[in-house]
């Protein structure tokens, strides 16, 4: 990068053996994390504060340098850094286009900003390929050198690894896995598309079903747990319905479990893939419903040359996914 | 390769600057083409014959080498072969898995026994793959580094070039474009996968789609074209039916259409590539009655910042792209 003059150049080899350390951070929409990982990305120290979104983009920038100021005394060890921001951003120029919840942060170089403040190269990603990233090496993905994560809670996400790398598209923004069509006549998605995979999967579709199923006049023990106020129907409480038997709750997962093994039948026939790493609440927190119809699914409609040996898998990662991915970047893209 | 004796490395670079042309053979279920090319693509000498595949393989394979010597007769100025088969092949290995349209092509080591023939290395690839390859050199794509090659004829197809390069997947069998779900509940598809792009707009489901609506009754030019007998209905008959201005006809293209849309919509939302070429039959010769639909339907469904800039084209080479991406196959797998 540009901090060093011309003449340090032994300095800066002997400097680099120092720089074992990088800075990962995952800027979301109400909580921005920042974690010190070293080269096995291990966490050595992590902090985390509110995002404070509404209060501008340059509040929320100046409470992140903070942040990560606090995060290590000794920036000589940090060889980069790697960020994951929620929404469309180019990965080669780091730039963040748009974070629908990070109002005003359009167009923003945070690449070139975080370099002009840590003076250590920086790496910028959509949080959910960060995830795929974290995964691949670190969690359920070890090993495997393709794979795709889809992350199923109040959206439906992902990130796809082929051959070992992010694979990106032509500007960086592939695997948006939860806007493609399963129902052409279905409901409109939030992102303009109609019948997408998040629109009929993700937490707020199977929450729309209970209620409409309870309005309907359906039996469930679902009742009891609203007061009978179908408004009050949570994604916690369809869980908790589906654990005590319920047959809506475990109907509706089941539903879900459908169009999610449908959305990876379309990615194995596009991909060819490996395997699949499944997380988001939605994911994680009803794997015991979701997961029987999703492989039933795969192995009902797949091709069966190409569904032979994939797998489908819950992730390991947790919330963990996303900062590993980005150390991940930040260590990676500087040793190509 | 193997033939050349490890004293010979200086005769092989003299060698090496005769070999200026590739053998490039589209291996069909109805006809084998076979040509030689120059290095910039030129079809120099062309032959094709009937595949016979109920012969079985042995005889096919017999006649495939005999029209391959019969192209030239100067076999040390061949750098490479390709070969572009129907089905499922791994590009790595060389082996054809399974085609269809030839039974008993089985496990078929094409690669090995092609260099045991002709002593020349020789690569193979997926039919549609190859299409995509040849339009990306040298048809519609040409300078274009990501795009997706759709072709719909009696099914679909389609082949990904990602950064230049073919996107294969992990086992060789990625693109499959045409068996993604776009109708959940649709009707099932050959492949086993249900409401399949394919199955929702090859030609078969236009001819359904006409026959359908005959035989409920609907006027339409068809009656006359057809003597009133929906099962005479064809694909040219429809598109004869449309250009004259009936009104069924151009329905059942505008249908076609929106779902073709919808699977480029879908794809650009997973690859987010920069232009899609649409080959085969059914979007070559209805083009004019397909495209506005498609175009639209993508226009209104993906998301902006994913659609921006993404062009929809009609293919420029027809059949000559699979042999012209044999021919590429072969001279760029030997470069690298």
């Amino acid at each position: 990068m540009s901090w060093r003059s011309k003449g340090d150049d032994g300095r800066r080899t002997n400097d680099e053996g120092r720089r074992s350390f990088v800075v990962a951070v995952d800027l979301g929409g109400t909580q921005i994390r920042v974690a010190l990982c070293d080269a096995r990305g291990n966490i050595v120290k992590r902090l985390a504060i509110p995002a404070r979104a509404t209060e501008g983009v340059e509040a929320v920038f100046a409470r992140l340098v903070a942040t990560m100021r606090a995060v290590t005394d000794d920036w000589s060890r940090v060889r980069g850094i790697g960020l994951g921001a929620p929404g469309t951003t180019d990965p080669w120029r780091g730039i963040i286009f748009e974070a629908p919840n990070l109002p005003g942060m359009i167009d923003f170089p945070m690449k070139a900003r975080l370099e002009d403040e840590f003076h250590v190269p920086a790496f910028i990603g959509n949080d959910a390929n960060l995830a795929a990233l974290g995964e691949q090496r670190f969690g359920a993905g070890r090993g495997v050198a393709n794979l795709i994560y889809v992350t199923i809670s109040t959206g439906v996400g992902g990130g796809i690894i082929a051959n070992n790398r992010l694979f990106l598209g032509a500007r960086g923004f592939a695997g948006e896995v939860g806007h493609q069509t399963l129902e052409a006549n279905g409901p409109r998605c939030n992102c303009g598309n109609v019948g997408c995979l998040e629109v009929l999967a993700a937490g707020p579709a199977l929450e729309r079903a209970a209620r409409e199923a309870l309005r309907a006049g359906r039996a469930s023990q679902l009742r009891a747990l609203t007061d009978d106020d179908p408004s009050r129907v949570t994604g916690a409480l369809i869980t908790q319905a589906a654990r005590a038997g319920d047959a809506l709750a475990r109907e509706i997962f089941a539903r879900a479990g459908f169009y999610i093994g449908l959305g990876l039948v379309s990615l194995q026939h596009n991909f060819d893939t490996e395997l699949f790493v499944l997380g988001g609440g939605v994911a994680i927190h009803t794997w015991e419903f979701i997961y029987p119809t999703i492989q039933k699914t795969f192995d009902e409609y797949a091709m069966p040359s190409m569904r032979r040996g994939v797998r489908i898998v819950p992730a390991e990662l947790g919330d963990e996914a996303g900062l590993l991915g980005a150390a991940v970047l930040a260590g990676e893209s500087m040793s190509q």
